[in-house]
């Protein structure tokens, strides 16, 4: 008898240990806002003795512009993939961000942009790297992916085809601010080659986002790094590096030391974590960023929203620009840590 | 007593329950061979039935003589990083496969090739994109690798860097040969648009390799698609898609139609599926290409070698070029299904 008894209550144990790494996820389902939306302007060596008041006032009103330009969509009703790219385009039309217009410069002087897009209902994705010519680098990404069979495109051909379907072109001169020419001036005399502080600023917009249907997005743009040479790409449009959605899962986007988040494969990584070892978004997202990555000082950080609208928001540099908004009405910008 | 006796079996029965899933991998380590390497060169609409004896030949003895460049160097205690690079240039020079010398021609009629290359110890890797002087593109993905910061070149820029190191540099007429310029013809003039055969045969080439250290590699090097344009950049070239290595698990090289590769972040999701679902090398590729890909139409195959010398060749194409070796003497080449 007390052996059956054993026999009876084991594979309702089993079950039961299998199953308790699921508590935290029913928890978090409890409480799915409507639609969420989260952003980021880059990480780096941001440190608030470096930063002046005024500074860091524009700083905090671009992300509430970018914010507001994504939220206003997904209140209203509009899908993530269209609040994803406004929040974006946002930030690439504000020079204070490394993106469109005030990318950083080439070791020639010149604007080379990446950028990639995904959509989490189809998995569906589009990217363009090194374009010189096209005003908003996601709208390119969108359009790969919507209007043609490639993902991928780049140089030259990607700008080619963003001009057959109409979309804004520039020359390379509307992304070039005075101030990133005199900061490529400095590096090229040797005069910034210590100072880490600039060295290691990875600048790169992104977002993602969920929006009423349950559908998810996510996106990031960049200049790539200050001083870059031999056309080196890095994990902005990089599909599972910079940038990953799946509606199963998470939406993500990446910003920090592209040659290690290329590596990880950081942006699938976080969903691959969520699917295959049940973890929730803060637990994997927190795990790659600060102990994976952390561990071998690859520098930066990513954000990501989950199919029930949870937002995750790791970096371990000294700052990553970035904040989300949510149907809830919770509301937040921030800069440094410890800001939550 | 009773409940008692439950509390002490409890534990050890639910820590049954999750290690059992280990048992095949067990039984895989007692076989571990020395090294092992395993290589293809394209997976595609490859039907017996289209192919004259003469040329499958002519494949065939191509394998081998790539098998045969790695292996020599895995037998004597080479590196797995070495005997791939000595695989994959070896296919490099035949024009028989869509990689080096007989790639497949663009739209404007150039060949533009792509290559990446990953380490399994460090997790180190790089990659060119859109190169077309450089005679050997795969070496100049290790050499992006071991000589720069960076993972990834495109383009000119890549040029630049591989010709400042030395690399053997030619002009872009080396790659071309008679019959892609005639298929490309054939194309451009529409008659071969119905052709589906032509269409889907996905050239590449790439190689996984163990060597006796126990250390991972793998790379992968292609032509890309036939009358490609805009710049477009396949799986070939992007870390996690087309190429992955983790000595704690598994190295992997992709062909297929690469969109889809890039999407579902294929060479990454096996070393992901064996980490976190603790699935074996066959369980996880086999899953990846018969199930996930084909349920979406998404055709091509893979080559893998785990960290204890099991090889995995799944394919969802009617053929895949392919093969392996191991230190145990076996030995297998192939082409179409169920010749295992």
């Amino acid at each position: 008898m007390r052996y059956l008894c054993l026999l009876l209550v084991i594979p309702l144990m089993l079950q039961w240990g299998c199953e308790s790494g699921n508590a935290q996820t029913t928890a978090e389902k409890k409480a799915r806002p409507e639609y969420a939306l989260v952003i980021h302007g880059g990480a780096g060596a941001i440190k608030k003795s470096k930063m002046t008041p005024e500074l860091e006032k524009a700083y905090r009103a671009a992300l509430e512009t970018a914010l507001q330009a994504g939220e206003t969509i997904l209140k209203e009703g509009g899908a993530a993939q269209d609040a994803v790219i406004a929040a974006i385009q946002s930030m690439e039309e504000n020079p204070l961000f490394n993106s469109g217009k005030g990318a950083v410069l080439t070791n020639q002087g010149k604007a080379e942009l990446d950028a990639s897009f995904m959509d989490g209902k189809s998995r569906n994705s589009g990217a363009v790297a090194g374009v010189r010519t096209i005003k908003s680098p996601i709208a390119a990404a969108r359009l790969v992916m919507d209007s043609s069979k490639h993902v991928m495109m780049s140089g030259e051909g990607a700008e080619i085809f963003a001009k057959s379907y109409g979309l804004e072109m520039v020359e390379n001169d509307y992304f070039i601010t005075e101030k990133r020419k005199s900061q490529l001036a400095r590096i090229l005399e040797g005069q910034m080659a210590s100072q880490a502080g600039m060295k290691k600023k990875y600048g790169t917009v992104g977002c993602a986002a969920l929006d009423k249907e349950g559908n998810l997005a996510a996106g990031t743009s960049t200049g790539g790094m200050m001083n870059k040479r031999y056309g080196r790409v890095g994990d902005a449009p990089i599909i599972g590096a910079g940038t990953y959605a799946d509606n199963a899962s998470c939406a993500v986007s990446c910003t920090g030391h592209g040659e290690y988040f290329i590596r990880n494969v950081v942006a699938y990584d976080v969903a691959a974590r969520m699917s295959y070892l049940e973890e929730s978004l803060e637990k994997a997202a927190n795990y790659i960023i600060m102990d994976k990555l952390k561990a071998i000082n690859a520098s930066g950080g990513l954000i990501a929203v989950d199919k029930d609208g949870n937002i995750a928001m790791p970096f371990n540099s000294s700052g990553m620009y970035r904040g989300y908004a949510k149907s809830t009405g919770e509301r937040f910008i921030g800069i440094y840590h410890d800001e939550e």
